[in-house]
C-alpha cells in the first residue's frame, strides 16, 4: 500500500538515484522532476535511468528562460554579491528549481517533495523554505543518507581551505593562461536595469533575449576565463564553508550593470540602493526568495532602475572585464558642468561657503575637545 | 609690506607654479612645500626652480612610511571601495599631505596655506576640510585661476564618457595585454587586518615594512597590469565625473584582505563592519578623513580586526588576482564540522526544525494573504 | 526702472514686513504671497497691511488640505522622526509653502522669490532646496538684514539650554496640569498607512476627510496637553540649537501608526521600512523634499503600506496616549498560532532544533576564543 | 540510580515546582536556583518549598546589582528599543540569570540546566543561546508540559488583541488617573553615558549607586504611572505576540540619556551610534547577548559614549516625562554660535554657497528629467 507520492528533484546522479530506490522502499509512488537550468546533462539518459529505477512518472522540464528572466535579472539588477565575492549562482536556481517542483507536486496531487541537498549545506535550507512558502501543506521527506553519498575526492582536498583547487576543476571556463591572447570587445544595451541586446563589436554577432544574451556571455566570459572565485563563505546554519565558483557570464554582466547604473543614477538613490541590495543578496542567499522581505525589496530595487539604460562598451580578455566607455539618454552626466575648460554658471565661491559650512561642525568638535594640537 | 606668510602645496608643475607667482604678486611669502607620497618626481628640479620663482623657503617631505601605514592600511582594514569600485587613492592621500601642510604653517607662524586642486573637484574640499579641522584659525587663499591653467589634451578627450581612454594614458601598470605570460604567486600574511609580510614563493623574496611592502606589490601588480579602472563616480559637489584609476598594490591587498578576513571574523560582525566601511568610504571620499565620525569608525573597524590574522596564498596575472588558498591560527572555519564525510555532532534534525521555525512567517504570511497560489 | 518681480513669502509680521519694504527701496516689484497652512493668523489684516506696505498683489492661499494629505500623511506612514524625538512640523511644511511660491512666481512671471527665514537656520536651505529644485532658473534675494530683526525675549532664554521654557510659552497644547482629569478614547482607522476615520468613543463625533481628521486630533491632543518637546537638536549646518516643539495631533497619529503597522506588516519588512523611515526623516529636516532620493524613498515607503489597515483604540490623558487595542483584516497576528493554551502544528521540537542551529556560530566562537571561561 | 543533576532555575511557582516533581520522577537530581532580579518575592518561603518538592540544594542569588550595572546600563547608553517601542525588560534580564546557572552548573558538576519558559515563547531561545554560548557542553532538558500549565485568565484575554488590559494588570506603575497631581522634578547626572546620580530638587534626596538610582527612579516613576505600553511585536521565531509591559525607571532614563547624549554627541556619530543601537536591540531581543556580534557593537556603542556627561532636569508627571533642561562640561551646543542675536564668525553667504551646491545634484536631476514642471 503507497504512503503516497512524492516529487523527487532528480538529477540523475548517484545520489538522486539512491533516494529514489530508498523512496520506493519506504512504500512512496516516485515522480522524477528534472530541471534543466543550464546545466550540461543528458536528460534522455536521464529519463531512461529514472524510469528503470521504478519512477511512475518523468518530467524533464526546460526552465532556463524563466531562469534568466525571473531570478538572474533581478539579481543583476540588485548587483546582487553575497559577502563582497560570491555571485549567488546556486542561490537563486534553488527557488526556481523548487517553484516548479511545486507546481508539480499540486498539479499530481503529491503531498511530498524531496531533494538531494545534504543537511549541512544552505540548499536543504533554500530548498525546503521556497517550498513551506509556496505549497504550505507539503512537506520533505528528506533522507539523512544522501549526505552519506556525497564523497566526492574533489570535495575532500578543497575541505582544507589552505589547499589550492585543482587545474581541471573548472568546466565552464577556460584557465587565462590558455585563453586567446586578443581580448573580445561587447557592446551591451541596457533597459530598466537589464540587458536588452548584446554586440560583438568586430564580429557584429547580435542577441537580443534574455536567454541568448546570458548564454552568450557565458560563451565570452568562458572563452577568457572569466569570474573564477575561490572563496570561504558563511553559511546560513552558521559556519563557515570554502567554495569555487565560476560565473563568466554573471561577471560580464555586473561589471557593466555597476557602470551604466552609476552613470544613470542618482547619488544618494544610489546609496540607499546599494544596501538594499546588500539585504537583498542576504536573504537569497540564505533561501528567502519567496518571503515578504524579498518582494518587497525588489520591488524598491524595480523602481530604481526605471532610468538605468543605456549602452557600455567592454573588453574582455585573460580573466578580466575592463569597461572602456559608456553612454546613456538617461545619464546624469553634464559634461559642460564638469568640463575644467568650461566655467559655465558654477560659481566656485559656492564652493567655499559649501566647505566653509561643512566645517563649522569639525571646527566646533576641535575648538572644544582641543583635540587639534593632539592630532598633529 | 607683506600680506602674511602662505604655505604653499607646491608640485613643481605649471599650475601651482602659476600659483606661486601670482601669490608673490598679490604681496604674500611664499613658502613651498612638497610631498613626497610616492609619486615619481625630480624633487631636486622642484627645489630649484620654486626658489628660482621666489620662494622664501621650500621643504621637501618624505611623507611615504606615514602614508602607508595611517592612512592606506585603515583604509583596507575597511575594504574602502567608494561606490562598489573606486579605491580611494587620492581621497586618503589630501589629509596626509594637508596635516604636514598644516604642521609646517603652524610652526613656520603662517597664516595661510594654499593649493592647487580645481574648484569643481572634490581635492579642494578634502583639503581645505582638513585644515580646517587640524588648524581652525588658518585661511586658503585658493585661486580660481588654478583651473583655468588645468588644460590637458588626455582630460579633454576623456571628459566624453565614451571615449575610451588612449592606451599610453597608464604610468603605473603594464597593459595587460603585454604583460608577462606566467603569473607570480604570492603569500601575504596579515596581523590585525594589516600586512605584515609579503613572501613571493618562487623567488623567495621577502617584504616585512609598511612601505616595502606595497612598493613590492605595487611592483608586482604594476607588471601584470593590475588595478586598472575606467568609472563614472559622484563627486561631494554633487556632479558625475569620470575618472580613470590605477591602483595595482592596493587591489593586492583588497583582494587578500577580504578573504583573510572572512576566514577569520564573525558572520554577524561581518555584516556590521561592511556596512561601517561603506560609511567610512563615504566619509573619506568627501573629505572627512580628521572628522568625530572618522575617527568613531576607525576605531570600531579596528576593533573588528583584531583577529584578523593568518597568510593568503595568491596568484597575480594578466590584470588579474586569484585567491588560491589561506590559512590563519585565529580561523572560525572548522574543517571538521563542514565536512561532508564526517556527522560529528552536527544533528540534521536541528536543521528541519531550524527550517520549519523560519518558515513559520512564511506561512502566516501566505496564509493570510492568500498569495501562494498567486505566484505559481 | 523696475529691476524684477520678487514672490516673497509673507507673514505679516515685522520680519516679513521690513523685507517687503526693503525689497521696495531697492527697486523691485513685490507679490505678497501668505500661505495658509492652519497657523492662527488673521489673514484680512495682513492683506491690508501687505497694499499699504507697497506690495503689487497679494495671494492668500489656503494650503491646508494639501499640507495634511501631501505632507503629513507621508510623513506618518514613515513614522517620521528626527534623531529620535522631532516631529519634522517645520520641516514639511516648507517645501508645502515654497511649492505654492514658485508656482506664483512662474505664472506671474517673477523672476525672484524671497523669504524671511534666518541664515542659521534649517529654513533658509529648506526653502532655497526646494526653489531650486521646482524651478531651476529662479534667484533667491534673501536678505541678511532679517535675522538682526528676529529679536524675541523667549528665543533670548531658551538659548541657554539650561533654562526651562516659559509655562505661557505653549500655544497649541493645555498645560497637562490643567488638562482634565478625564480621558477621551479613540478609534482611529487606517487604510494604505493613513488614517481614514477618527470616533470618538463616547461622543460618537466622527470625522472623515484628512483636515477634519488632523484637525480634530490637534483638538483631543491639545486639550490634553499632548507632543510637548524640548529637545537639542543637530541642524543641517552643523550647529546644536535647541528647539521647542508642541505637535497634539501628530503625536497622537504617530503613536497609533506605529502600532497598527507593526500588528499588518511582516517583521523584516518593518525592519527594512524603518531604516527608510530614519533617511525620509533626515532628507526631510535637511530640505530635500524635492530631490531624487525623497522620491525614491516615498515610492518605497508607500509599498509598505499597502496592508497597513484596520483600527486602533486608544486614549488620550494629561499628555499621554495610550495604545488600548487594535483589530484589522490584514493583520498577520495569528491567536491560536501564539496561544499558549493550544498545541496547533507548531512543533516544540522545532525550537530546539532551532536554537541549535543559531548555537552553531556561538559555539564555534567560544570553542576558538576559549572566551567561555573568561566571561565567567 | 541517578541521570545526573540538572540546575533548574526555580521561580516558587506552579510551572517550575512542576517541573522539578517531573525532573525527580525522570531520575534527576536537581539543584534549585533561584535568581534576585528585583521581582517582588518572598525567598524564604520559596527556598522551603523547593526542599519539601525534593532539592538536594537550593540556592538563592541576589542579582541586582550586576544585572542594573552590566545588563542595564549598556542597554541604556544604547537606547536599547525593540520595534521603536519595547525597553526589553525581559530580554536583558534572561542572559544575566541564565549565566549564573552556568556558573553554577559548572561549579556543581551539573551536567543539565532546566528553566520554565515555554515553547513558543523568546525566553527559551535567550536562555538556551546563553547556555550553549558560556557553557557549550551543557544540555537544556526543557519539559513540554511546562507550557500546558502556564495558563492564566489574563494571559487568555489578551490574546485577542483587541481587548483592553484589565486595569488591575499593572503592579509597578500607579494608574496615571490616580497618581499624584504633582510633578516631581529631577536631575539627571550622566558620565560615560550612565547615571552616576539622581537628585529629587524639591526634596535634595540623592542616590548615587547604580542599584539605588535604579530603584529610585521605578519609585518615582511607578508612582506617576509611567512607562505602560500595551504591543504587538514580532517574536523571533516567527510569530507576532501581544505584549503589556511597564517600565517606570527604565522609562525615565530614556529619556533622559537621549537628551544628554545628542546633547554631547557629534550629529555624524549619533548616526551611526542609532544604527548600531537599532542592530543592538534586536540581538538582545533574539537571545544573542553573548555573541561576537553584540561584543562588538558594545564596545562601539562605549565607544560613543565617553563623552556622554552632564546632567538633565526633568519633570515626571501622569505618566509623563518632560525634559525642561540640560548642562554639560562636554556640550557641543555653541550658545553664541547659533544665537539669533550674535553674528560671530558665521558668514550667512557661505549658507547661499552651501545651499547652491547642494542644489547642483536636484538641479541636474529636474533638468535632465524634465520633471520640475510636471511636479507642479
Amino acid at each position: 500500500m503507497s504512503k503516497g507520492s512524492v516529487v523527487l528533484a532528480y538529477s540523475g546522479g548517484l545520489d538522486t538515484s539512491c533516494i529514489l530506490l530508498w523512496l520506493k522502499e519506504q512504500g512512496y509512488e516516485v515522480i522524477a522532476y528534472l530541471a534543466n537550468i543550464g546545466q550540461d546533462e543528458d536528460f534522455d539518459a536521464a529519463r531512461k535511468k529514472a524510469e528503470k529505477l521504478g519512477a511512475e512518472k518523468v518530467f524533464i522540464e526546460d526552465l532556463r528562460s524563466e531562469f534568466v528572466q525571473e531570478f538572474i535579472w533581478p539579481a543583476l539588477q540588485a548587483n546582487a554579491v553575497y559577502e563582497d565575492r560570491y555571485l549567488l549562482g546556486t542561490s537563486i536556481a534553488r527557488p526556481c528549481i523548487a517553484r516548479r517542483q511545486v507546481q508539480i507536486a499540486r498539479r499530481e496531487g503529491a503531498q511530498y517533495v524531496s531533494h538531494g541537498a545534504t543537511g549541512k549545506g544552505n540548499d536543504q535550507i533554500r530548498f525546503e523554505l521556497t517550498c513551506y512558502a509556496l505549497y504550505p501543506q507539503v512537506q520533505a521527506p528528506w533522507s539523512m543518507d544522501a549526505n552519506l553519498m556525497h564523497i566526492s575526492y574533489e570535495s575532500g582536498i578543497l575541505e582544507n581551505p589552505k589547499n589550492h583547487a585543482p587545474p581541471d576543476l573548472y568546466q565552464m571556463t577556460k584557465n587565462p593562461e590558455d585563453s586567446p591572447n586578443e581580448p573580445d570587445v561587447l557592446e551591451i544595451h541596457f533597459a530598466k536595469g537589464v540587458p536588452v541586446k548584446v554586440r560583438h563589436v568586430k564580429e557584429g554577432t547580435c542577441k537580443e533575449t534574455p536567454l541568448e544574451i546570458f548564454c552568450y556571455l557565458n560563451e565570452i566570459g568562458g572563452k577568457h576565463g572569466v569570474g573564477r572565485i575561490d572563496i570561504v563563505e558563511n553559511r546560513f546554519i552558521g559556519m563557515k564553508s570554502r567554495g569555487i565558483y565560476e560565473t563568466p557570464g554573471g561577471t560580464i554582466l555586473l561589471h557593466a550593470h555597476l557602470d551604466i547604473e552609476t552613470f544613470t543614477m542618482d547619488r544618494e538613490v544610489r546609496k540607499i540602493k546599494q544596501s538594499l541590495g546588500i539585504k537583498f543578496s542576504e536573504f537569497i542567499y540564505n533561501g528567502f526568495w519567496y518571503s515578504p522581505e524579498c518582494d518587497f525589496v525588489r520591488h524598491c530595487i524595480d523602481k530604481s532602475q526605471e532610468s538605468v539604460e543605456g549602452c557600455v562598451q567592454l573588453s574582455v580578455f585573460k580573466g578580466q572585464v575592463y569597461i572602456l566607455g559608456r553612454e546613456s539618454p538617461k545619464s546624469l552626466y553634464n559634461e559642460e558642468l564638469v568640463s575644467m575648460d568650461v566655467q559655465g554658471d558654477y560659481d566656485p565661491c559656492d564652493a567655499s561657503g559649501f566647505i566653509r559650512i561643512n566645517a563649522v561642525r569639525l571646527r566646533e568638535h576641535n575648538r572644544l575637545q582641543g583635540a587639534a594640537q593632539k592630532k598633529l
